[in-house]
């Protein structure tokens, strides 16, 4: 949140190397550029380097365009992959779901009164159940049966979608298909799926139900970016709620859904605020 | 702990059957016995009754003799377990460790202070590194070696403690030896193990490297009845702490220190005060 | 939740005195109830007894008339006062917002997909602002402005419309008015307003700017009974979120939606499935 | 935690103003220092910069003495006040307490393995009590009774140890007695203080037992700088615990340590690990 006006963002990670910092702050400088807020983190032990700044640009007509070509310049010689956000972006978004709805409930309120920087391009479900909410919330739904004969065919469909919108972040809100590995691949580093367990206890089917036989006293819910190995992705935050002997398997699927909906929401948000940095089999979140 | 002096429990499980309730709470009217807290819960799912009460006799000259003779009478008819606990009453109990004091400092500091209702006869070690701890709190300590050859002498060694020190409860405070089959067996239902993970994830050796490794976002510990089966025992509580990218394997280790503390005294609290009720490889814990 | 097709609670509260337990216990016993779920608390500080039971009638043909009519007569020795809710009721209640409508659209949202067992009739507000919102859901949507000058008469409005519907429960879902002395009696023990802040801490306006202005680094809400002292009412349950530095008050408000509609959600549940329980100025709660 | 081998700390803060992250950032890359954690905030409504760096020096004999007199060359222009810290530098403390022992125990233990980067210096207490904890930790406790007539001469008496001892922080680890204008003045900015309650809510005594009496469902603690307002300074970090109704006053007491105890250490990580910056009433705290 804050004071999003004039608030821009440069995330940038290379190679581990001194002057790693130097090269953007002095580059922010020269631009005349305030910085408002800033990470820095260098991975001892898996390589790499990561730096989220917020900055505020000091002089009268910041020409964005002008200030990636420059920095692209600088960044190159230390093999710095960046991405500059301007204050405001929304962005682009398709959220997946099958027949529960209450994350998609929670992103769609967030998203209403725009507590959450995304623009819903599309729903994408394999079940019509989900329509209504959606027309509610003016946006268009698409319904794409599934079935194991159809599924490469159905998410060619998806992936028309995905494309044609221009959506760079697809949410799996509950989607209870798997994906294929080339769907994985198409999509990594750019979906975010909630698994309802503390992964990597309970992977696959019925979490809550695995958990109520193993006779847990704590459950979860765990956002993570999809790959090609299921519920394996990079993890980016995990949330937890306390159980008892009274819950029972039901109990325990109605509990989880508060925990579900805010750890995807927060997953989003640290996303879409460029918090997030992919490593390996890791994330590095600048949490506020 | 509440008004200790005059507060009595009972504790009691049986098979599910009308009149389960009513069993206890007559005969205690009867004894003139007034209820201050109760709870009582039955398995649906598992099948099962359990009942805990706390009571304060009205009259002078309460008999727990006569008590207990006169309520078994009543509980043989629904085949029902119970146990009577005097006010005040400390559980002699034996705890094990091996290196790490940080588990043993905690429950040797509440033990001091009177936080916990535990008499401790005996503190057990495989190594002689905690014993000027134990020194200091007056308390004996065997330093009993082990190799894999001397593993089953060595547990006699542990089980003639036990028993000598009439110990109802073994306290696992980080020990960090596998227990063979048969003394799992002799310690069944009385031996509670500190794992410094959330289980099911993270079983067996290094857990925090095992999370490092994963990119969990949450590490936690969990406080289990041991059993054969190897951290599957039932589950009495558990916690949980937040980490980040900043967190390397050791600074999991230092940060998972607290949280394990704080999970094992929490399970030997509720075992002592007989709020835990093992049932098939589940717990019932009426917690405060 | 749990089985509700045939779950009767009994709740209870009256002068501490022996044999409060058993007469409850035997009457259910008599009746061939079974238990399923029990507490019973006696406040030694303050004197009360309370007690609340879940159970199911064995018998085919279970009369609530006739039970209600039997257990009267046992209670009244014992000046007991009691309320048997049957399975699957739903709790007439009216809303009352302002413009805020986070709380709102999460107690609707929860009262859709039936996870609280309540069954609302009117949503009051004294602004337009969230018409459209009970409009998508069906429910009746009563604009009452309010001024200095009209506020009796608005809260006879008010009234008419809770007498009128039965309602038996009223959540101040955020509703930024404070209620006048009448109305907090004739309302006395069954409304519930959520604060934003941890209570006693930050009462009145603006919350969470002051929680800004003293740098607290955790911020809360507070579900309470209202009474005729402004946020001072007994409390049933607090929720709460660490913030820092970063957030500005903008980013509190923000932040503590999700903490406020939780906190409130749950006390919603706890008070209609009759596990709160009103005594002086403080709450018994019987949580799961 | 971490590679302390090698890892200096920067801190810093100054008024806000172009360049503030560049002169640090580019002082360090000249003198060769690999950045390897970093964090900056400017606080857009109190106005103030800040600005925490761990680095390692990539060259050989790093000159301590010269990196500082060439930094305030460049500092001086910002108005910029800065402190280095050096790898493994344990900061020396005095720790006030009077008769409760937990936080003391606490932090000793944390002490003695390694875990806080402290160097304890002298125990100061108004009772002699707790002579024997410092005695099995080999450590200087004075005993300096306190009246309300001996009050300034006694905090002349504490004054001189810290001054003889060289200590840079004094904990006040349940301390129970209110410090004169005087000694908060001289201690301002380097006193931390539990409280036992969650700040602004039970400033003064028995916070615990008004918490009882208003009933609420969570306490806390809260360590804060000490100023000459009771209760009032900036706070660094705060903890919270639910409670019910079957928690009396005294079980208050008692769950309250664990908190207390775990909010004053982080509070104390934090200050030594320079984690924290004063600014007017408030912290900014740039935690892990």
């Amino acid at each position: 949140m804050q004071d999003n006006n004039n608030r821009w963002i440069l995330a940038a990670q290379c190679p581990s190397r001194l002057g790693t910092v130097d090269v953007v702050t002095r580059f922010l400088k020269e631009q005349r550029c305030y910085i408002t807020e800033q990470h820095s983190f260098d991975d001892r032990l898996n390589g790499g380097f990561f730096i989220r700044t917020e900055f505020r640009p000091e002089a009268d007509g910041f020409d964005a365009d002008a200030f990636e070509a420059g920095f692209a310049e600088r960044a190159a010689e230390f093999a710095m992959r960046f991405e500059l956000t301007p204050p405001g972006r929304r962005m682009p978004v398709v959220i997946m779901v099958s027949k529960a709805d209450h994350c998609l409930n929670d992103l769609l309120y967030r998203y209403r009164v725009g507590q959450l920087p995304i623009d819903i391009r599309a729903i994408v479900s394999n079940h019509p159940d989900l329509a209504p909410l959606a027309e509610w919330h003016d946006l268009p739904y698409h319904h794409f049966p599934i079935t194991p004969e159809t599924k490469l065919e159905q998410e060619a469909q998806v992936a028309r979608v995905i494309e044609e919108t221009g959506a760079e972040l697809v949410i799996l809100a509950r989607y209870m298909q798997v994906l294929s590995s080339g769907m994985c691949e198409r999509l990594s580093g750019r979906a975010i799926n909630i698994h309802h367990s503390l992964l990597p206890g309970f992977k696959g089917a019925k979490p809550y139900h695995q958990a109520y036989d193993k006779g847990v006293k704590l459950v979860g819910a765990t956002a993570h970016y999809i790959n090609d190995d299921l519920d394996e992705g990079p993890i980016i935050t995990q949330g937890v709620e306390p159980v008892g002997h009274t819950d029972y398997p039901e109990d325990l699927v109605a509990k989880g859904r508060d925990i579900e909906c805010l750890t995807l929401a927060r997953a989003v948000a640290l996303h879409v605020e460029r918090r997030v940095f992919l490593h390996a089999r890791r994330t590095v979140v600048f949490d506020r």
